[in-house]
Formats: structure tokens, sequence, C-alpha cells
């Protein structure tokens, strides 16, 4: 951080310095006692895209803006992580597994891309790029956001008054909202009964956002009774995911260790480093948090 | 077929019938005598993709210019079942899901798509389509044909001379090509050994094309002594795989039984008729194989 910022001094928790003279704060998973005397504090700087955990620190600083993390690393490495899981499941992964583990030949023969519509939940800067990767691909495309967006190929649902006409043409659902309370266990039984079932085998969700979106209760039993065919879970309400889950044991289940993209450090110093420099310069700072929004 | 072209007689094998009035065949998997007493045939009209099966038929007749199925259904399809299982394997799948079922919580953070470089062999319909979609998801593509390909974003490589080059920078090797006596037994150790080497759990081959591409014991041996990271394997040298081959209980060999994509018989019916109708007014016939070349 020290070499792209020039001549700006930067100082580390445990150095020796006067809190007073802090105007910039680069956070991730703070401690409790993180801001502790920083008055002077200008923006606090968030190296993770998501900052629902952030909002919650206890000692946060009430009026200081916060600067989120956007990055086309993290964006594009998302959307491996999509395109990976909505391409598996669309070509039934599940099913044929099971046929390789009892050596049985069935041809059943999955129907072309734009048979399976995508919906997507979030269209921020992450769901937006995970939708121009899938639509070459040949997908159809649904999105849900809280607000009107208008993305070519794209048919837009907004707020709680459509959420039931998106799930109801959606066969597998992406989840890349960010964690609020208003989207809290959003990923529930009564969401999961809501979906289409046109997909062969039933529909399917991939959680690539918060274990907080996500009702593990509800994904067990829907996984078990069919409801659903399958899912793909990168978050957990508790992670690591504890041992004794019985979400580690479902077949149909596929579980990643809250892997699915990382903030890389090196872009992140950049961007800060960009941020802060034209802040001191005048500018006005960008990606700032709606507190009131929560992102 | 009778409907779609119009009053043109149209007759099946059984029907009464003189067949020195035969002027085109309709052909998939023909049968011994298909072609017997077809004196005036004008054209063969293949309805799989591959003619590789066709051309070894023992009565084809040796002047009759054969027309090979080229369907847009059918691309879609192929390189729906490239992009999920190139996807799959750029995502570690196999990593994943030896954790999952340990229970075990291990943070491997799967880099870009773009550090991971994609080789198609073949750089007809089928190679170009997947091309076309494996782009937007970031991969990093290079091609392998027996003539010079210019595809945007793809690195082209071009015959025997240039097969050596073309391998030692792929991470995942996609096999489209058609099957000649040149490509016969072309996914074998040799070639697996040629691979890069830079793909965390080593190097992958996807055969989407034809059984007699692969030599399956190389295959098992290169998966057993990690000499390739793991293989999706669509196709085999016999059909259906027999039960005691040991592909089946390789863990990071993925099998799917001749499925990848299927001609569709409502595109075929159209596009052959057109074919005969222009034919029938005069217009040279399209998509026709070249014997020599062998596709």
């Amino acid at each position: 951080m020290a070499r792209e910022v020039g001549d700006y001094p930067v100082v580390r928790r445990g150095d020796d310095f006067d809190p007073r003279d802090i105007r910039y704060i680069f956070a991730w998973k703070p401690k409790p006692d993180a801001f502790d005397g920083l008055t002077n504090l200008k923006a606090i700087l968030s190296l993770g895209a998501g900052v629902d955990a952030l909002l919650k620190h206890p000692n946060l600083p009430g009026d200081v803006p916060i600067v989120r993390f956007v990055d086309d690393d993290l964006s594009q490495k998302m959307s491996d992580y999509v395109a990976a899981h909505v391409t598996m499941h669309h070509r039934r992964y599940s099913r044929f597994h099971a046929d390789q583990q009892a050596r049985r030949w069935t041809q059943y023969y999955p129907p072309a891309a734009s048979t399976s519509t995508v919906g997507i939940m979030g269209m921020g800067v992450l769901g937006q790029d995970a939708a121009r990767r899938l639509l070459p691909l040949g997908f159809t495309l649904r999105s849900w956001s809280r607000t009107p967006k208008s993305i070519p190929g794209v048919e837009g649902f907004t707020g709680a008054d459509e959420f039931d006409a998106f799930l109801s043409g959606t066969d597998i659902l992406v989840n890349l909202l960010p964690l609020t309370p208003g989207t809290e266990g959003i990923l529930n039984a009564d969401t999961f009964a809501k979906l289409r079932r046109t997909l062969d085998g039933g529909p399917v969700i991939i959680n690539a956002a918060r274990g907080g979106h996500q009702r593990e209760a509800d994904i067990v039993a829907a996984l078990t009774d069919g409801t659903l065919g399958a899912a793909s879970l990168d978050v957990f309400e508790v992670e690591p995911l504890p041992v004794d889950s019985p979400l580690w044991g479902i077949e149909n289940c596929y579980i990643t260790p809250h892997i699915a993209a990382i903030s890389n450090e090196e872009t992140g110093v950049i961007y800060f480093a960009n941020v802060l420099k034209d802040h001191e310069a005048g500018k006005p700072l960008i990606n700032v948090v709606d507190r009131a929004r929560g992102y």
C-alpha cells in the first residue's frame, strides 16, 4: 500500500501514531477496536465486496463514508463459479454421475441451453457480469433487483411485487444479492416452491453471495423431497460449515468452501490508492455504500 | 420429410418402388443393403454430423456426392457440453468433490478463467461455435486444425508440424475433430505427455467427437499416474461402454453415454428438404464431404 500511495504516510495498527492523524482506514474484517480514536476519518475503504459484516461493526463511525471494493478480477472469478455451476446443472451432471456409479448407459439428451431460464437475483456489478457471460452460452436470462435494470437480453423484474413472477419462470436461481435485512433468508422453502419445474430433475439454486441469504434446514428438506433438483452452495449460515451439517452428505448438493471469488489484494491496493489520491486531489469518492440500503 | 419437399415423391425402404428411380437417399447408420440397386443417385444426405461410419460402408457408391448435416441446434448442444465440462474442470470440481466427501473445509481459490488455456482440436463448424462461446467466459483459447483458421481471439496452430507447440501451451484439450485415418487414436499417451502442466491437478482432456480418437488404455494409465488430472468422455472405443471398462470406476473420469449432442430430426428434415429443392432447381450442393479428406 505504502508504495502505491507515494509519499502519503501509511501506518498499521500497532505502529506508534496518533489516531487523530488517521484520515483513511483500509479495512477487512476489522477487530472491535479498529476504529477507536479515529476521530478525523475521511473514508473507510472496505476490501470486501460485501459490506454486511462491516455495517454490523459495533463501533463503526456513523458519519464516515464507506467505499466498497469493485474489482474486475473478483467479478470474473464470481462469473467463473456461476457459469461452471449453471452449465453443470443444465447438463444434468447429477443424473450422469449416478449413472456412472451404477455403470449404466442411459442415453438422455439434455436440451439446448436456451430451454433453461437462469434467474439472477441481484443486478449490481456481479450480477451484470454473470449475465454478460451467460448470454453468449445461449441461456434464457431474467433478473430480479431492487431498482429497475435494463440489460439487453435479460428480462428484468423489480421489487417485492414482481418476485413471484420472477420465480415462476426461473429454472436455475442464482443469488448474487447483497446481504441486507430485506434479503436475509430469501432462499427459503417459500421461494423454492415458487420456482418453475420444467428443468428435468427439478429447479436448482446457486448461492454465491452470503450464508445469511439461505435457510439451510429448508434447503435440506427441499433437496430431499424433490422441491429442488440440486443446489450449489459456496456460503453457509455458519462457516466453516460444521462437520455434522447434513448438507455435506446430500448427493445433489454441491459444496465449495466460500471460494467462489476472493478479493485480489494487489488490485485492491491499486484501486484504493487511486481512490485515496483522487479524494485528496478534491475528487468525489466512488462506490460509496448507502448505509440505509445496506450496500 | 414428405411434407417438407412438396410434391417430390418420397419412399421408404420396404415400400414398393424401382430402385433406379431413387435420386436422393436420406441416410443415418445405413444397413449393408441400403444402397443396393440405387444406380441413379444424385446425392447421399447424411443425417449425422460425422460421416466416418458412412464412409466405411462396404457398398457406398463411389461417385455420388455426400452432403453432411450442418445444424445450429447440434452446434449449440455440443458447445453446451464443452462449456459445462471446461468450466467444471477449470473450477477444480474433482478437488472440491473429494473435500465434500471428506467433510473437509479447505479454501482453495481457483484462479480466473484467463489463466487456463483451452486448446480446441478441430476448427470446423463445431470448433468455431465452441470457441465463440468460450471466449466471453474469459478463457485463453488456441486451436489446432488441418488447414489454417483465423478466428479472432484464438491462437491458431496448423498441421502435424505445429501439433507439439499447440499441446505445450494447452491446459484443457477439447477434441472436436472429424474421425479420419489421420486423427484416429490422437488422444494417446504421447499426446497427454506433451500437454502443459500449469492447471492445478494436471491437464484435462474432453472428447466429444468419436471413440476412435481415443486410446482408452492410455487414458486409464494417464488418469491413474497423474499425467492427466481429469477426463470428460462422451464417446468410447466400444459403445455402449462395456460394464467392465475401468473408466467407469475412475473418480476423475467423467462419463456421459454419447449424449453431448444429437442431430435434431426436425431441423434435419427442413435442412435436407432445402438441399434437395435447391439442387433440383439447379443450384450446387452445399456441405459436400471430401472423401479423400474424410469429412
